[in-house]
C-alpha cells in the first residue's frame, strides 16, 4: 500500500515537470540514515546508503542509480522503471543517463526559503559539479523549488485522508483530556497522560517529543518550544496545549484551551481574547481559496486581531502540514524577513494548512488556537473541528 | 544528564578549534523537524524552527542566535554562554556576534566525503553568502569537516558506554534468538520476533525499521539493504543477520551467522568460509591502532581474504557507529570513487568501529560477520564478543 502512495507520487513529478516546462528532476542525495532530503521520503521509502540519483523526466521517465546493497530493496517496491546498481562510482552511471535524456535543465533540490524543498548539502553539491565538468549539464542545474512545492502541497487523496485520520486522533485524545485534566496537575503529568494515549492508538509525535504535547497552565508561561514544566494547573486559570501526532507518516497540528472553572465564571477578559482568536481563525478560513497569497490571507486575521485592539501574534498565521507538521512551500505570514518569498505564493486546491494564533491577556497570559484546513476549489473545509469555546474543566 | 553530555561535546569543539588553529564555528541551521545538520543533535537536543546560528570560538564562547520561540526551550538547557532571541530576521544579531568576535576563519558544515560533516543545504549556503555581503565574513567561509570528524570520532567515555549498552542489548536478543528461531521459520516470523524483544527491552532501531535486522535464509539471498522475506529457513542452510538496535541515541551494529544442524555436520565449505572471515576480522583488529590510515587497516583483512581464495567484499571493512549506525568521519575502506577521501584519515582514540566483511561460498551462499570495536590508546578493545563459530540450531 505504501508504494503506491510513492509511486503516484512520482507520476504527479512527472505532470509537474511539464507543466512547468521542465526536462527532468534530480534528486542527488547519499546516506539517507543520517540526514535526508525532505522530498525523499515521498518518492522513495526506506533508506539509501551510497550516493544515489533519482532522475525523472517530463516524459514520465523514473530512474534510480543507487549503490549495489541498496537496489534489490528499491527493486522490489517497484516505484522506478529502471534500477540501475553501481559497486565503485555512480559518476559514469549518472554521465550514460544524462547523455541519453541531455535535459536542456535539470532541477536540483535547493532553495533559500524553503526548507522542504532545500535537500542538496553544499557537500553534495559540490560533488555533483565535479561529476559534470567537461559536460553541458554543470551549468544547466536550476532549482526545483517550485516543484517539489507542487509535489508536496498537492496532497492526492491517499495523503489527505491519512492526514485526516491523524487529526482525528488528536481530536479523540483531546476529548479523552476533558476527563483526565484536573487541577492542581502538573504540566509534565499532563504530558505523560498524553504519551501514554498516543501509545494506545499507535500513533508517534508530529515534532519533538521534548514538547509534543505543549502543555501550558496558568498565566506565566510563554507559548513556544518549551517542554512541560512543574508548573501546575490552577483553578480560574488557563491551560494550553499545541499537539500533534503523527500516523503512518503523516501528521496533525492543533491547538486547544481549556480553563479551570464553570463557563459563567470564564473572565471577560478571557473570553473576549478566546472570541477573537476564534473568530480571526475564522475570517481566515472564509477568505482563503485557490489563487489567495500566502500574506494576504495572514493579513485577515493579523488585521482582525488587531482591530480587535490586541498586540499581533509574532509568528505566520498557518504553515502546510503532511509528512511535517511543518510541511513547507507557501507559507500563510507576514513580509517578514524570516519568511522570505515563502508568502508570496498562492494557495492551491489540495493543499493543507495550519490556521493559529494567539493575543494576549492582561492578567491571564496568552490564549491560542490552531485548527486543521484542506484548501478545496472555491475554498476550504475543516479537518479539525474548530474550537467553539472554552473547555471547561470544574 | 542528556544536557550534560551536549555541553562536554560543544566544550570539545571549542577544544578542536584550538587544536585546528580555527578561530570559529557556524552551525547554520533552520526548520531541523525537516531535515538536521548531522552534527547538531551532538550540541543541542531538540529542534530549532527560524534560522539558527550556532556560534563556537577558540576562546570557548558558545552562543546560540536562534528564533524568539524557540530561546526558552535551549536557555533550560545550560548548553550556551549566551541564547540571543530574534523576532523579524538574525541578520542583523548574526552580523553583530561576528564583528564583535572578528574571526579570520568560520568553519562551516560542508564536505564531499563525508555525509556527517556536510549538514549545510546549498539553499542555507547562498542565504549566508547574502547576509554577509559587504561584509569580509563571506570570504573566510571554510570547511569544518576536519572539526566534525574529530567531534563526532572522538566518543566521550559516556557516548561509549552508551554504545556499550546498545551493543550489550544486540547480544542478549542474539542470545535469545538461539531459542526462538527455528528451521522451517519465515524470515518475516524472524524479523517480528526480534521487534518483540526490541520493545521488551525498550530500544529501536539503529537504522530504517524496513532491513533491521536483515534476515537472510539460504543461499539464494545477497546481502544488502533488502528487507526480510518470505524466504524460509532450511537444514543445513545457513542464516544471517545484520541488526542494530538505538539505545538512549546511541546505535550498535551487529551480524552473525547461525547454521541449522548439529556442529558435526557443518560442510567444510561453511566452515572454511565462516573462518577465512572471522579471522580477517581478527587480524584487522590487531593491526588497527591509532595513527592508522582507513585504507590500511581495511587492506589487511581485504589481502587476507583474497589470500584464502575468496573474492574481495564489495564494501569497506568498517564504519563508525555513534548517534548514527554509519557516524561518518573515517572509513575502514579501499580506495574506491565511491568512498572519496574518507579512507585517507587516521584512526584516533575513542573511535568507535564495525569491522565486517563476507566471503561467498559456492553452495551455501555468503557468510557474513561484523562486530563493534573501539580503538584504545594502544590497539582496540571489542565492545561485542566477536563470534567464534556457528551458532548451530537442531
Amino acid at each position: 500500500m505504501r508504494s503506491n502512495l510513492e509511486k503516484s507520487k512520482c507520476e504527479q513529478a512527472c505532470d509537474i515537470l511539464n507543466e512547468l516546462g521542465l526536462d527532468s528532476w534530480l534528486v542527488w542525495v547519499r546516506e539517507t540514515s543520517q540526514m535526508v532530503d525532505p522530498v525523499l521520503p515521498l518518492i522513495l521509502s526506506g533508506d539509501v546508503v551510497w550516493q544515489s540519483a533519482l532522475l525523472f523526466t517530463r516524459n514520465g521517465e523514473k530512474l534510480a542509480i543507487v549503490g549495489n546493497f541498496d537496489a534489490g530493496g528499491i527493486e522490489v517496491k517497484n516505484i522506478y522503471d529502471r534500477v540501475i546498481p553501481y559497486t565503485q562510482g555512480i559518476k559514469e552511471h549518472l554521465l550514460a543517463e544524462l547523455n541519453r535524456i541531455d535535459p536542456t535543465k535539470i532541477g536540483i533540490n535547493f532553495s533559500t526559503d524553503d526548507v522542504a524543498a532545500d535537500g542538496m548539502t553544499l557537500g553534495m553539491h559540490i560533488l555533483l559539479k565535479s561529476y559534470l565538468e567537461g559536460t553541458p549539464y554543470g551549468n544547466r542545474l536550476v532549482s526545483a523549488e517550485g516543484l517539489v512545492q507542487r509535489l508536496r502541497g498537492r496532497k492526492t487523496p491517499e495523503e489527505i485522508n491519512l492526514v485526516q485520520k491523524a487529526v482525528d486522533i488528536t481530536e479523540e485524545i483531546f476529548r479523552k483530556a476533558e476527563h483526565f485534566v484536573k487541577p492542581n496537575q502538573t504540566e509534565i503529568e499532563i504530558y505523560k497522560l498524553f504519551h501514554n494515549e498516543m501509545n494506545n492508538y499507535g500513533v508517534t509525535n508530529a515534532w519533538n517529543e521534548d514538547h509534543n504535547p505543549a502543555v501550558d497552565a496558568g498565566p506565566n508561561k510563554e507559548f513556544g518550544h518549551a517542554g512541560p514544566t512543574d508548573n501546575k494547573t490552577k483553578d480560574s486559570q488557563l491551560l494550553h496545549f499545541d499537539f500533534g501526532v503523527r500516523y503512518k507518516n503523516y501528521c496533525s497540528d492543533i491547538q486547544r484551551m481549556f480553563f479551570f472553572g464553570h463557563e459563567r465564571d470564564i473572565p471577560s477578559e478571557i473570553q473576549d481574547a478566546f472570541e477573537a482568536v476564534r473568530d480571526a481563525i475564522q475570517a481566515a478560513s472564509e477568505y482563503i481559496k485557490p489563487g489567495r497569497l500566502g500574506y494576504e490571507v495572514d493579513a485577515i486575521a493579523r488585521d482582525y486581531v488587531k482591530d480587535a485592539g490586541y498586540e499581533e501574534y509574532q509568528h505566520a498565521l498557518g504553515h502546510q502540514i503532511g509528512r511535517h507538521a511543518h510541511d513547507g512551500g507557501v507559507l500563510l505570514g507576514p513580509k517578514w524577513e524570516r519568511y522570505g518569498d515563502s508568502i508570496l505564493g498562492s494557495v492551491e486546491p489540495g493543499n493543507l494548512f495550519t490556521l493559529e494564533l494567539y493575543v494576549t491577556t492582561k492578567n491571564y497570559g496568552q490564549v491560542s488556537l490552531e485548527e486543521d484546513i484542506v484548501i478545496t476549489e472555491n475554498g476550504c473545509r475543516f479537518l479539525s473541528h474548530p474550537q467553539k469555546k472554552l473547555i471547561c474543566i470544574v
